[in-house]
């Protein structure tokens, strides 16, 4: 499997995306596609493998004749391949709560995400940001609070052991670091666990690393 | 089970958990919650069974002690009770397809979504359309041309059988009619198809009933 991202430090859908291939425990190869411009993505992508990306957005996965573009369709297209429970909670009132907070985070929260990208190498210390933003903050904290309460007993992940919802809020994870949002103490302890994850750490360091591998990559393509 | 969800006539994502919960198989409970301002739905739902939805936004299903807001997480839940087979195509590369293009549909379109709201008894012929919108729409004829062309051999829905994708571009087929845009022969039959769907004729009637529906239950809200 190939899976299509964009640069690690700005990009949070591809890093659903990965954490969802990570997740899955199977093989795949990181094509990175940093945003330079339409044209010099295409050219990149045929170099790759010849095929086009159909909704010209990153992650795509591609599993053979099988192309998956959407963070989500990969992470379900993923959980078919190698079984829910890796994904998902079991229970399944955990579950229903799991993937509502999931499906929220994937068509919502519109002004916290224009207003806060994600930049994680950056820190902005008292960002000020608009009330609307402050309103998808606050609903973030609640359910990270009920969802801690509820069903995370096992484990210092929103439903105990790291999941689907781990993986979508990741990138809400970085941005509340970034613009130094001050956080009740279940949250900074979650926000800590999901922080020192092996992944985590391993995309953050790679988001470090990104300018001078931007660098080459821009020699390529002007070469 | 119950399903809250909006009026018939302009809820495009509650007809999407309705049409999910038709096609789980499973009885369910309706209960209409009208847009008629956030005070007078919450006084409603607690009549009805003392919960609060989540979000504040409609459709939410109850299951038990179980509460799942969010059409697509509702149709992924009703999925995981009845078995993937009855939403998704069982062949893995049009499962991909189908995923992908239902994520990006509860993802994107804000241009036509927001210009065309949907209006199931309305017509508007010849209506006037920003290039966004045209864009949209462009994407959306593509992906029905390419799921029909690939994978829509074993019937006239998008991937043959009605299924996920059907559910989810249902809102789609009734705006593309109430705003009379053009389409090409393949669409037009396809929307012929969508169209006549048993469910989609019981919904469309009821949501030509709600005038009088509405004013029912506006006489229950101010007595």
């Amino acid at each position: 499997m190939k899976l299509i991202i964009g640069n690690k430090n700005y990009s949070s859908w591809s890093l659903r995306g990965w954490l969802a291939a990570k997740q899955s425990g199977l093989h795949f190869e990181e094509i990175i596609v940093p945003m330079f411009g339409e044209e010099w993505q295409q050219k990149k992508l045929q170099e790759e493998g010849g095929m086009m990306p159909s909704s010209g957005k990153v992650p795509i996965l591609w599993d053979g004749e099988t192309v998956v573009w959407d963070s989500l369709a990969i992470m379900e297209y993923l959980a078919d391949k190698v079984g829910r429970d890796r994904f998902w909670p079991k229970d399944d009132t955990a579950r229903g709560m799991a993937r509502s907070m999931v499906a929220e985070m994937h068509s919502s929260y519109q002004s916290l995400r224009s207003e806060c990208p994600m930049n994680i190498r950056q820190r902005f210390d008292g960002a000020k940001i608009s009330e609307d933003t402050r309103q998808d903050v606050v609903r973030i904290l609640g359910l990270w609070a009920e969802a801690r309460a509820r069903f995370g007993g096992g484990g210092p992940f929103l439903f105990g052991t790291f999941g689907a919802a781990d993986i979508y809020y990741a990138p809400i994870v970085t941005r509340f670091l970034t613009y130094g949002f001050g956080v009740p103490g279940f949250a900074e302890a979650y926000m800590q666990a999901m922080w020192e994850h092996e992944w985590m750490q391993a995309w953050v360091a790679a988001a470090e690393d990104e300018e001078w591998v931007l660098e080459q990559y821009e020699g390529v393509a002007s070469a």
